[in-house]
């Protein structure tokens, strides 16, 4: 049983769970709560670790884990919990390398996907996550500058979908977008220029949705690169709304046009 | 000029800011930021302050603010404000009062309402408020353990919202649901046993959305007041989705079918 923080394999969960680079440098996250847990894939599984109590009270769930199971004294947990009410089990996982020509192979016979440019949030990017697999999306795409999907907040929010749904970072978005053009997906970009209302366009055919960072929306190098801009109404004096509100609106229309066909 | 956090001002701005009591028993909240304080109506101020620098950079917009201005030092507007990057401008406002009866009597032949029930998140209230009007809300119906929408969070989230669409809270959810029913008002719920996709209802007709709470949806007693459960389709393992996004999927819908009369 772990009982210090001075151990380096708590050192490690601390540097997983605060920094970016460390992320990045091992290939590893962190996951926390019984429900999260539970949903990682188990070749993706490196170690879960439970604190005292948790083993006590739930040791038929911490007897699955077995293998790869690390017990840590309450205090120690509480410690390295990033909750307020810590349940008393988080897992380190490994990361997913997925590649576009798959995303794309595996999809549907339409695609769906979201490109995010420089989205900032992570609750908001976590959240889209989570709906974009509600509405049966077959990939997101985000560019270098989205916050990372790693971050303990962005993985939460997911509840789950960074599990399931397939992602990819690209240093060259233009360059992606002009790809997935090649292969005949639509690109649209919700914007204020729009001339047409998001509901008029076919998103039955294989379609992209463009969704730009919280403040500043797409890049003008970004918005050039879509088929069609589409208008979102806005009563009242709403100038804009809140990105994951705006991808939720274009998502669920095309899961709208596609169950209705 | 104030210079010293022992102002009586100052300490009330504070308490303002951090206690949900103040704010009931004064009926006054903060607003932070040039965008913010310029859409308060003007008959709602009761006090603007800005900081030395603002005044310097910034004197023509101040001067609109004449007769209710105070100005404070750098150090003390720091101190004061809620936001990272103070702009150097904040206001004390009046709350207002909606009365339902006006709500439903300014409201569109058919009318469009939002009622949330319970709803803890100061972001997603927000985004909902600022969302609902985009989609041409009539009013907003919130229960008394709703978050406190002039907690500075909700305010900032509303994006100048809170301003604009009219809301009550009311101490007997139930009973407030039977008068709109009364009114000829059908009342949607998004259910997991919904039994028709929410898309088929014909939202045209006078309509209100009900909304629950982020961990536990809607109490049953609420939810049996529902004219109509209604089902979001989701893909993947997705078992609900948050509280903002289901409820602009259903207002987008109204505004859709609104529009495509």
């Amino acid at each position: 049983m772990i009982s210090s923080m001075a151990n380096p394999q708590i050192k490690q969960l601390t540097a997983l769970q605060t920094k970016t680079k460390t992320r990045q440098e091992t290939g590893l996250f962190v996951v926390e709560g019984i429900k999260m847990v539970c949903e990682v894939p188990k070749a993706w599984l490196v170690k879960v670790y439970v604190s005292e109590s948790f083993l006590k009270s739930c040791g038929q769930l911490a007897a699955d884990f077995d293998g790869c199971l690390e017990t840590v004294t309450d205090k120690i947990f509480k410690e390295i919990s990033q909750t307020q009410t810590p349940q008393g089990i988080l897992a380190v996982v490994r990361q997913t390398c997925y590649d576009i020509e798959q995303m794309l192979s595996k999809a549907h016979p339409a695609p769906l996907l979201l490109i995010l440019e420089s989205i900032q949030d992570p609750g908001n990017l976590g959240t889209m996550i989570r709906m974009a697999e509600g509405a049966g999306v077959d990939g997101i795409i985000m560019n270098k500058t989205t916050a990372d999907i790693y971050n303990p907040k962005v993985v939460r929010s997911t509840m789950g979908s960074i599990f399931r749904v397939p992602f990819i970072y690209t240093a060259k978005l233009q360059e992606t977008l002009a790809m997935l053009k090649s292969r005949g997906i639509l690109l649209y970009a919700a914007h204020l220029q729009g001339e047409k209302w998001y509901f008029h366009e076919n998103y039955r055919k294989p379609s992209a949705f463009l969704i730009g960072n919280e403040a500043h929306g797409l890049t003008d190098e970004t918005a050039a690169m879509a088929d069609t801009f589409v208008k979102i109404p806005m009563e009242g004096r709403v100038e804009s709304l809140n990105a994951a509100i705006a991808a939720t609106i274009l998502m669920y229309e095309a899961k709208r046009q596609r169950m209705c066909d």
